[in-house]
């Protein structure tokens, strides 16, 4: 018996839609090895696409697959019944033994469908403690992934809270059949063969990052409504996009979907303002209309119409929490962004517009970054932080120039779009 | 929002009775000291549950609950889609991790519900390997546990597969309500006061516990239909039943419902044959009619009239799981045998009837037996294994005999009930 006896919704064409997603996970995200553990982390809402998933990943080969489903209304009953000492406790043995897994070999995927804001009417203090001691103890884990010590991806299920987000004005059954829809779509299920779908739009992010990497820029000059921003570049960046290969060999997308390539800005030669140009949902929260200042690298003033307190504490998180960790390029007419559509979730939205994040850079974005020391990446200008945080700053209206170290400019976007 | 709200399932009258269930188990099954983190296991079926006991152990100072939730279908999937090779892999960073949260403080809680007959149709050969890695790589926790190194429970919730199974005859929903009435009653949810009626049975438990552990019998000897065994008691043996205070200090009751007392054989000195009393549901097998004989504590010989291969698979799981581990007293008239109910579930079954179980021994049955070494409880008789599995072999119709050293017998049961 398979999930498909068992779960009476959904319609065979749907159930049919979620295999094909699965497959783009487990080939295209994952490119999953015969042999390969899997751990997995989903929403208790996706269920069906999890189960599909581990169908998929054993006739891949795999040997076993761990589900870890995360409940959002368990998350909510510690803010609601627990005593004030609880919140900075994290459970660092579980984080602990999923970075034993990756030593050990096996792949990671990450089912995202979370309420952007669940926690919107908690404490903010709370939160931040118990953001912080989790960030904390997920580092043994987290520095595998974004060191690509093993092979990754993260994809999407639409839940009821995530749907009814993106589309308040509809019943929750036609929001959630709204967000497959947009789901579906952006991950190029509906192509005839998406995983050749996905192979040929590798194919055309490695021709753009070759292009940036060629032109060597030692900065990006972001102009626009309420920005005039200068992101240096780091010593030996590396623009990266679409397919990556891990450290063990393997070739995965650790995002399904991408539309964007990025690299890694200078720790200390970010200077200007910025604001932002959607809304950042960060764990449960909403943060709109962020306008940052920075001087040598560091943000010196930040504001938000909304969710302020939670930005303040988040940039308190520590040093490189308010420094950058990538920058990244999407063209206004990128398929997510043509949908019109905001989805309150960074896998989405980022791939709809331009944007930077605070925290964490990604160590594969420097030449031989994966092989390189600590110390080598931070002389390179690499940010270290227990955080990382895309928000986005690109729009139709926003121009992007590309300045050469003798400060000499040249078009890379206008108007949101590629310039050449 | 809590669980309440986003479950249109279920009565409030029903939510009522989980609640006070979630009670016992954390106030009477943990004894959950604030501040403590709580790690639980539970059937993706068993949500409302492990959701009000998340409720409950944060309302009792919890600092951090974490849910492990499992997925039957998934289980199954490995079997009906993954490769050969598959089946000899094991999670055992996720074991080690479940360990290491144990010696940090935590307490552990497991629902129990699976569905007796889930493997019934699968490969015996796979069946037994998967059994095999898990076991091997669940050890590092299992030690914990079964050492009492932390604060444990396991508690039961009424899912659709196993209700099933115990009410053959009845519409899906008609069993789980039935099933759940079983449990609340066999749980003692539904007295006025549940945590005070379990003081007061723990207090019944150890009266019986101090009388036999006065009496310092050499062996028991059981005698009925197709039985006459003679089960020789470890050297410094200690009968347990009811509350057990862990090694952390604190007082749980491991098994939410419990009627029995138990201690450990002597793993050499066990002679003669038995017959099973009742089925025995073995991670998805049903063994029936289980028939083996002893020579010098060893079973050399068995047979069942069905699941036979997996009995012999799990006798060939290591030396120590052709020996006992456990021998426990049950009278016939326990109110779980008096619902005349068959549960296809060791937590329920073996409260019905007198058991013996292969495998592990507790040290804890042992005199300071937490405090000795490994080679100090071999020493004694204590039995060591990768399982413990325990099969019933009480009815209206067993006689026990308690002897003593010089060979002189007292009767301890007759036709099942105590016989003083």
């Amino acid at each position: 018996m398979t999930y498909h006896d068992r779960n009476a919704a959904g319609s065979a064409e749907h159930e049919e839609k979620l295999r094909r997603l699965a497959m783009v996970a487990v080939r295209t995200g994952l490119g999953l090895k015969a042999g390969q553990e899997l751990v997995m982390t989903a929403p208790l809402d996706a269920v069906p696409l999890a189960r599909a998933i581990t169908d998929e990943a054993y006739r891949a080969g795999a040997s076993l697959v761990t589900v870890f489903y995360t409940d959002e209304t368990a998350a909510l009953s510690r803010f609601e019944n627990a005593s004030d000492g609880a919140f900075d406790t994290a459970a660092g043995w579980l984080y602990e033994g999923m970075a034993a897994a990756f030593r050990s070999g096996a792949a990671r995927l990450a089912i995202a469908g979370d309420d952007p804001s669940l926690l919107a009417g908690q404490d903010a203090d709370k939160v931040a403690r118990a953001n912080r001691a989790r960030s904390k103890a997920y580092v043994p884990a987290l520095e595998m992934i974004a060191g690509f010590a093993t092979n990754w991806t993260i994809v999407s299920a639409a839940t009821p809270a995530w749907a009814r987000t993106v589309f308040p004005g509809e019943s929750e059954d036609a929001a959630v059949a709204r967000l497959w829809d947009a789901i579906f779509q952006a991950s190029r299920v509906d192509r005839d063969d998406p995983v050749e779908a996905w192979a040929r739009h590798n194919g055309e992010l490695r021709r753009r990052t070759k292009e940036l990497n060629a032109r060597r820029y030692a900065a990006l000059r972001f102009r626009g409504p309420g920005t005039d921003l200068t992101v240096g570049l780091a010593d030996d960046h590396e623009w990266h996009g679409g397919a990556t290969t891990a450290k063990n060999g393997i070739v995965c997308n650790a995002n399904i979907p991408t539309e964007e390539v990025f690299t890694t800005p200078h720790k200390a030669r970010v200077s200007g303002h910025v604001t932002s140009t959607k809304p950042l949902s960060y764990q449960g929260t909403l943060i709109e209309e962020i306008r940052v200042r920075f001087e040598e690298g560091r943000i010196v003033e930040a504001k938000a119409r909304t969710g302020e307190a939670v930005l303040q504490k988040v940039l308190e998180t520590d040093e490189g929490a308010r420094r950058l960790g990538e920058v990244a390029l999407v063209p206004h007419s990128s398929p997510i962004s043509a949908s019109g559509l905001l989805f309150y979730n960074t896998l989405y939205d980022e791939n709809a517009a331009c944007h930077i994040a605070l925290g964490q850079a990604y160590s594969k974005c420097i030449r031989d970054g994966l092989s390189l020391s600590e110390a080598e990446l931070v002389a390179r200008g690499c940010n270290r932080s227990l955080i990382h945080i895309d928000w986005m700053i690109g729009s139709g209206e926003i121009d992007i120039d590309g300045l050469a170290a003798d400060g000499s400019a040249t078009p890379v976007m206008r108007a949101g779009e590629w310039a050449a």
